[in-house]
């Protein structure tokens, strides 16, 4: 998507093709800068310091820090130290699981020499084929924004509310949630998107940043107002991203998304969730067993330098479950459908056998 | 309650008998400061800036307001310019309202040089009486309490999860949802209390101030996660304020509330509003039409005095209203009952008439 008009990507290999160049998103909005990374170290840093954040966009970032470890030295340990260093640098969203098998899988029965050179095309490709999903998403869930402005008689403006940031920059391009919208945007259909903030990391900004550079109307409001602003008919549909979802369509996702399932539960808003299969936990019965990060108390008593609580415990669970019950559908790279295993064997019967 | 172990109140008269002495509750938890109000114009910026806030105090500084007015001059028009500049303070709660009508019905009778004895005698009296009618709700909802540590075997603590704050600094003394953690800790009940630090002006930090002063556990999170700790069985009750409450049981408080009262019903968590009869709107059928007040764009912007977010517009509603059917009960000065008609006919049966 555009940065000051000129399309970019979150990820993109560097010259050099023994590394790459990341946008820095601890330092959006107030900052776009990019960072070089080039060894397995540095990607497991930047990934648990979340200076590339977003469950897409963690798998693509740790496939190539599992290819540098390779390039490095393509041995067996470095192999497997390699994929236990990257994979315990966030341990909600399953995406980076789902990268590092996947290029585990695709250079271990090679020679210890070819790894690094086949994990770097390896990685490379998760890159495009993410780009890839993500345009399909946006392929598919266009219509629920089309069906919004269709119940409107085209009055007005489509209200989206959404959760965190599951725009463009968590994932390579076009986003997972946001993705619908960007479409809808290029067909001459005036969204606007309610964006809430996120606490305690603020996300919502960049959600906000993302919409800024695109031009399209948008509102922030802080996490608590959601439910208001759903209560009172100024949201037609709800999109939020997903760190991981379960068999049965529970889904795991920024703390705070439960919250928004239920308002639109009880205000009759559809919730639909953004999912791109390397999301989805196919090994999973339910959302009930989901690893919860626990984060910094950090990020709950600063807001950048500034200490603003001192003196009190915190704690700082960084996701909650939705339960399927309260999700309208899943949008994924084959289509919508709804938030159950019929649902989802509807789309994946290979993975759901 | 204590503030570095003196008993104090939010609100005092001062010995001159012409004014009264406020704590800053802008500056809290920072920096404990009082500031001196001798003039009406004084009482509503103060409360327009939250100088002084929470739906009792605010109700009893309007009354001194409306006082001060009067003592300066007595006349029908002073009576009614300080009447309405007050009530424009703040739109949402009813407690200035009521408080306003409480010294204007006490003193309009009276030849205008009577006025303003009689309007300090009143507000002096409307000050002791918040304090009475806080202590009477935390005896009503004390049982709330000890009946969860009963229904744990009295093993562990008893985990209370509150919104903003409606602690003693809501009011002058006691607190209305505070009031019983205050007394559960005098009968030796271990508390723990989840404190949402509830965005955006962070009255959760009110709330740990308060607790920390008192020496009662606690544990700060962001808005995010309280129904995240309510799925994992971490709540036995959730006690909030009110500002408004109206005749069917819907409540009206900080924006937020609606979403905890959705998830400690999904959750099956008791959830308790502590509603004393100055907070509810007797005239009023429903919560649908009590205004939400819009407050400024800079409290979701700056954080202090550091800028957070710019160029993105924002919304910034103060309060929403939880629908009668997610409440629990209301906890008054004279008992706790249902959130319904009947129930509030119950115990005000001359209010409901």
């Amino acid at each position: 998507m555009k940065v000051q008009g000129r399309p970019t990507r979150t990820i993109e290999l560097h010259g050099d093709g023994r590394s790459v160049v990341v946008i820095d998103q601890t330092q959006l909005p107030a900052r776009f800068e990019t960072v070089r990374l080039s060894t397995c170290d540095e990607v497991a840093q930047a990934i648990a310091r979340m200076v590339v954040r977003g469950a897409p966009l963690i798998g693509v970032a740790g496939a190539f820090g599992l290819a540098f470890a390779l390039v490095a030295r393509g041995s067996d340990g470095e192999l497997a130290a390699g994929f236990d260093q990257l994979l315990a640098a966030r341990p909600t969203a399953v995406n980076l699981r789902w990268a590092l098998e996947h290029v585990r899988d695709g250079v271990r029965s090679l020679p210890p020499a070819e790894r690094g050179a086949q994990a770097m095309k390896l990685a490379g490709q998760l890159a495009e084929a993410d780009v890839a999903t993500c345009r399909a998403m946006a392929a598919h869930g266009l219509p629920l924004i089309e069906r919004a402005w269709e119940k409107k008689n085209r009055a007005g403006r489509v209200n989206v509310l959404t959760h965190c940031n599951a725009g463009w920059l968590a994932t390579v391009d076009w986003g997972t949630a946001l993705g619908p919208v960007f479409l809808a945007q290029e067909r001459g259909i005036p969204v606007h998107v309610w964006v809430e903030e996120t606490r305690p990391r603020n996300q919502g900004y960049l959600t906000a940043w993302e919409l800024r550079q695109q031009g399209i109307a948008h509102t922030v409001i802080v996490d608590n107002a959601g439910g208001h602003v759903m209560q009172r008919g100024d949201v037609d549909l709800c999109l939020v991203g997903t760190d991981r979802t379960a068999r049965n369509g529970d889904v795991c996702n920024k703390i705070g998304t439960y919250l928004k399932g239920l308002a639109a539960h009880d205000t009759g808003v559809p919730f639909y969730v953004a999912a791109p299969s390397s999301s989805i936990d196919f090994r999973l019965a339910s959302g009930a067993s989901i690893p919860i990060e626990e984060r910094s108390e950090r990020e709950v008593c600063f807001v950048g330098d500034v200490e603003v609580l001192a003196g009190s415990p915190v704690a700082n669970p960084g996701f909650d479950v939705t339960p399927a019950r309260y999700v309208t559908g899943l949008v994924t790279e084959r289509g919508v459908c709804p938030a159950s295993a019929d649902g989802l064997r509807s789309l994946f019967p290979e993975a759901m056998a």
